[in-house]
């Protein structure tokens, strides 16, 4: 395989940070045991290595020959991988030279404090105990916003940090159109009700081996590589992580009822792993390999969970493997299976909410969030801005703290500026959608259980370029054009009306 | 805690380790991942991350104002543990020092393909495949020999890289005695017949969970605290290894014939994770944490595995519960699983060996390691001596490089000088037992199923100290008196005549 590196000094750059690298290695295979396999008392140790690692991963992006290798390689005549390379390490040395290393220190106190505090805030259910660091959090964030600059407003910055060159303006539009256009349609869909609110699957009891079988399956159909470049494993909560581009590991969980959450949860994670999968593999080793942000990282877990796993079609394809492991489903047919994996019901946890009812959810968080910074509110009055909001919103009013502004843990880690990387998820899912269509035939193509032209499509238009241009300029290559809620609104109409 | 380092310089010395003790963790982290869990084709990615890792470490360890420390450290008043830190640090700066980095490359490089040889060659039973790799690994353990320096022979030079403070006398003067007393041991255990050669239970096929079931019963009855600070997984050859004292972590191998081996290697790993569990919490991220070295960790888990697990008392209190988990057992009493524990028989494979033959292969391995160092023998002279030796030692003949020669992966690994320390293991298992006798009823408390008695005995007189002195040291404080063959002699007699 021929290098696409021929810069002499990006060349020296990839050498030496094939050191960084062997570190970020490490530290996603101590995250990955810590939630699949560690004894519980070897936290304090962990802690430990990954503070010190994370520390000298810093430590070494800011050697002083490392930033002036950096800086001369802007000088030079490079290509797009090239480019690429400079930019990220520019990135990410512009975010760890902003915080001073107080501010980082505090940072990490404040939160592991906070965190503490929002579960037993959350045990109790009371505000109470978690309001003070909610508003040591929010103090927080705005000096970050301002460590980091911004031209319009500070939620700008924090932005920024998770998803490259999204600027709030960009939110407002979006939340804007959707609030308008997505509300009556989901007063529509409850009120013709033909698309269930609640269903007797949901109920259902199953023994994890026979979801395991079906996830299996699943995974075998979709060509994941289990055993050669891939892993499944049990954690409390499903997550994805890449050691790299030939080892990348999913999770899910398994309650023992309501089965669709196994198995859409298998394949939302499923959709982040081609992603890392389907990397350009001249890219390993270096900072373009793994996805480019959050946001379009979420588009692709979206994109298998909304798209193909709760089709039709896809649900006629694993209807007889349903069938055959677990004995409840004699009692239904295909077309209960697909209106159960479709239901639609408001409800107050963000992380249970259906694909109609989830962006309200963000939207409720993204407007929180924003006045907290600019507005200067205190951390008292948002469970009443919160319960408001959602009346607003769904038409549902929380009756405790913990169906509404306890449910998060984003907070107490302070990620604020975070949430709406989720709505882009599933905006840009439908948004590649309707793009794919034009190039195949997509339903056919999942009722054959042909998902290669499918994984192609997006290694093409995506994956294969792993981080080397922005999220912006990469949607502009990909499908001609930027984000647009449009597509979205689009896709919940033609699915559930 | 209070803490046992007062030191200023110690303690500047001990927060600057910490980064290399958290390089170490995730090098444990990622060692064990491998063998246990690891896609195939994940090998390439980790193999890099370990090696970068490796280097980190080393140059911190090498920084120039660390080495000062340590160096200003030894003029300073310390208490024993700061003493055992200066020790441990100084002998590792020490060995890495010693070799020039175009030698460890050369090493990395020449075992690399050495294996790749050993493998092909074992593969194809030809000798000749790796007699040249043999050569060179013979020229590099001179080469490395002659960089550390010694006093009367190379081979003390690479002995101590393995067992601090040994030297090839000892070991001379230990094989000495066990060739002459143990030899006409074994003949006689032969000529009387009652300890059996052969026996069905070796033939008996199992089902995975049925010794998973015995397995688990064991550990909870030894008390190790599984899913709390430990762990047991399925690999290939059976390890153990520590992320720090409170996450230690067995494997175990399920053939699914010949239970002995699955139930032994389990107490085997168990002796040696129970090492590392029971250091003095206060070591925690330093130097001194964790077992001394090669020879005394393997006494510990020979001590579980040979003194313990095959004792009529350990098998009878087991029996119970293999008649519960093996349908087979009905067939058996508690005496003949007693004698299949205890079986022996000269044969070709070390791996395989009982206690009274084992240490005769070491024997082999010892007189030809030594010779290849001292007196220039080649390559394609070793399978003619390996094979007369086995014919004097054990009065059997291999027909095969793979029954001889081959057999061990340890000389490809560039390991000449390790193979000791696995009979130093034996022979302390047995020291330690009958020092152990003079304050505790052994065998009744095995009997009674009670194990804390004697953990707590192994945990004042060897575990606690993890490593603060060195092993001959330990020994004299632990019970008086150096290592002596003449205790597993004893404990032979006892045990099979």
């Amino acid at each position: 395989m021929e290098s696409i590196f021929q810069n002499e000094i990006i060349k020296e750059i990839l050498a030496r940070y094939r050191r960084i690298w062997a570190i970020g290695h490490a530290q996603s295979v101590l995250g990955w045991d810590l939630e699949v396999n560690m004894p519980k008392e070897g936290i304090m140790e962990r802690s430990v290595a990954q503070g010190e690692l994370s520390v000298l991963s810093q430590e070494l992006l800011l050697r002083p020959d490392f930033l002036e290798l950096v800086e001369k390689a802007k000088d030079q005549e490079l290509n797009e991988y090239e480019r690429g390379v400079v930019r990220v390490l520019d990135r990410s040395i512009r975010i760890i030279k902003a915080f001073p290393p107080e501010f980082l220190r505090e940072v990490s106190e404040v939160t592991a404090q906070a965190t503490k505090a929002w579960e037993e805030a959350k045990a109790k259910d009371d505000f109470s105990k978690f309001e003070p660091w909610l508003d040591k959090i929010i103090d927080l964030a705005k000096r970050a916003a301002d460590y980091l600059g911004y031209e319009e407003e500070p939620y700008d910055a924090l932005l920024d940090l998770y998803e490259e060159g999204l600027r709030t303006r960009d939110i407002i539009r979006m939340f804007d159109k959707l609030e308008k256009e997505l509300k009556p349609l989901l007063d529509r869909i409850l009120e013709e009700g033909k698309v269930p609110r609640e269903h007797p699957l949901e109920k259902e009891k199953y023994e994890r081996e026979w979801m395991e079988k079906v996830n299996l399956w699943i995974l075998k159909k979709f060509g994941f590589p289990l055993g050669v470049r891939a892993r499944i494993d049990v954690s409390a909560h499903p997550f994805t992580t890449e050691f790299g581009i030939k080892d990348v590991r999913i999770t899910t969980r398994y309650e023992g009822f309501d089965f669709r959450r196994t198995v859409l949860s298998t394949i939302h994670e499923f959709g982040h792993a081609l992603y890392e999968l389907q990397q350009d593999e001249r890219f390993m080793f270096t900072p373009i390999a793994g996805g480019v942000s959050l946001g379009i990282h979420e588009s692709q877990s979206r994109f298998w969970e909304n798209i193909i796993g709760r089709s039709r079609e896809f649900v006629e394809l694993l209807y007889p493997v349903l069938k055959e492991n677990l004995p409840f489903m004699d009692k239904y047919t295909p077309e209960d299976v697909y209106l159960y994996f479709n239901m639609v019901r408001p409800d107050f946890i963000r992380t249970e909410a259906d694909v109609v009812t989830y962006n309200f959810h963000i939207i409720l968080r993204f407007k929180l969030e924003r006045i907290m910074l600019n507005e200067g509110v205190k951390a008292k009055d948002l469970p009443e801005l919160w319960n408001e909001e959602m009346e607003r919103l769904l038409g549902i009013r929380p009756k405790t703290y913990v169906e509404g502004i306890l449910q998060d843990i984003h907070w107490a880690h302070g990620s604020i500026g975070y949430f709406p990387t989720y709505s882009i998820g599933t905006i840009l899912a439908a948004q590649l959608y309707y793009h794919m269509k034009k190039d195949l035939d997509v339903e056919t193509k999942i009722a054959e259980g042909d998902f290669e032209p499918i994984k192609t499509w997006l290694k093409e238009k995506i994956h294969r370029w792993g981080s080397i241009y922005p999220p912006k300029e990469l949607l502009k290559k990909a499908i001609g054009e930027e984000m647009d809620a449009e597509y979205f609104i689009r896709w919940v109409r033609e699915r559930y009306l």
